[in-house]
């Protein structure tokens, strides 16, 4: 089996009390998901936990035994709330400790005097972590083995993401295609799991929405064949022919 | 021990394809949690999962043992990628049917000869399950035992949190104070923690923002004591005064 054939999925685990008490709206998620679509990699499962070692240590290592790539955010700067590293040195049993690749980045990045204790904490990695490059702020992000650590801030984490391309692989990038139709779900539900049982194989989503003061449903098609996509694409458009449905 | 004194929990489940494959941005966590938050309940897990049923019923009845409350987004309108119900009836070993009130309320909504075969599957629900109204568009939601299932358009989802009220039993809120400081992480680290030592039985959170081209720190105090926040919020204001740190 090559890699075009093989399904490569992954997880996100974010980290975060900020995330969890309504403070902060995430957005990492979908930066993340749809930077993995062009990989080939395909999101199937994210969790958002407390800042509590014992609890990260168990979802890191319960995903990263069943998926190919496990990604963290948040909990990787210089205060007392950020445990990620430490947590995922003893997830994978290994010493936590300053990492000299790191340490001499952030020893160049800051003004001489100004690479403080405080900062030397942002050094450390566990043991033999590769780095993720920060091309924001300075501190890098790690990973071990398949658990990507990232920060939480949105702009650092997406300028971070370029980095780790080729250390991603991944395998047919999932295409996908949207029809919006001026409708009800109700009005074409039964059509529907007709086409989608017809075409079994690839992925038919139907999302109610509201714009501008009107009613309206998104048929999303997700597939990695853009011929299965075509096919099914032309049955729904024939369906609201038929039932004189407006294709918006 | 009175409810004052109990911590009440809560998890949520977002059952949507259309989160993980990034078309979608969710809201409704921040929603349902800042909700939580005044009714005493504290939310402490979250998880995104694909809508396949085997994967929703495995996730429900692991949360439902270890939390209060779970809470279902997503799935419960009409057409074939709406799973939600089944699988639900499936968790709790119930029967999934036509739910009579849901049925007559349906009925009544729409127009005479409207209330379609498409449109009276959002009439079923597990055996026995309990309604949450929907003032917004007609379909309710529904709750069996501690598993709360909420649509998954954020305006429908807002709406319906009100009518559920009475059904949270909750402890004392969660008092949430931010101070918002011009310095850096790195730079009150090791203060922070001292103070967060000193203050164990309250959160402390430490974020990082860029704002206006400028970065600041957001220090977040939560308990549910306002004599424990105003503590250490004085700690903090006097840390700034040492380290003559502007408040913003």
């Amino acid at each position: 089996m090559n890699n075009k054939e093989k399904k490569f999925t992954a997880a996100i685990t974010i980290i975060g009390n900020e995330i969890l008490s309504g403070r902060t709206q995430d957005t990492n998620v979908q930066t993340i998901s749809t930077w993995l679509n062009t990989l080939g990699v395909k999101l199937i499962e994210v969790r958002v936990i407390p800042d509590i070692e014992s609890k990260i240590i168990e979802t890191i290592n319960e995903l990263r035994n069943k998926f190919d790539y496990v990604f963290t955010t948040g909990g990787i700067g210089p205060t007392h709330d950020d445990i990620t590293g430490e947590s995922i040195a003893k997830a994978f049993n290994l010493k936590y400790e300053i990492h000299t690749e790191a340490f001499n980045l952030l020893k160049n990045y800051y003004k001489p005097g100004e690479f403080t204790e405080g900062r030397q904490k942002m050094a450390k990695t566990p043991l033999n972590a590769k780095l993720i490059l920060n091309p924001t702020s300075g501190a890098p992000g790690f990973f071990v083995e398949n658990v990507f650590c990232l920060p939480g801030v949105p702009s650092i984490l997406k300028s971070m993401l370029g980095g780790l391309k080729n250390e991603i692989i991944g395998g047919q990038p999932v295409i996908s295609e949207s029809i919006n139709l001026r409708t009800v779900e109700s009005e074409i539900a039964k059509e529907l799991t007709i086409i989608q049982n017809n075409n079994s194989s690839i992925e038919i989503g139907s999302y109610p929405f509201f714009k501008a003061g009107k009613l309206g449903v998104s048929i999303v098609l997700r597939s990695e064949d853009q011929k299965k996509i075509d096919k099914s694409k032309s049955e729904i458009i024939s369906l609201a022919s038929t039932k004189k449905i407006q294709i918006i």
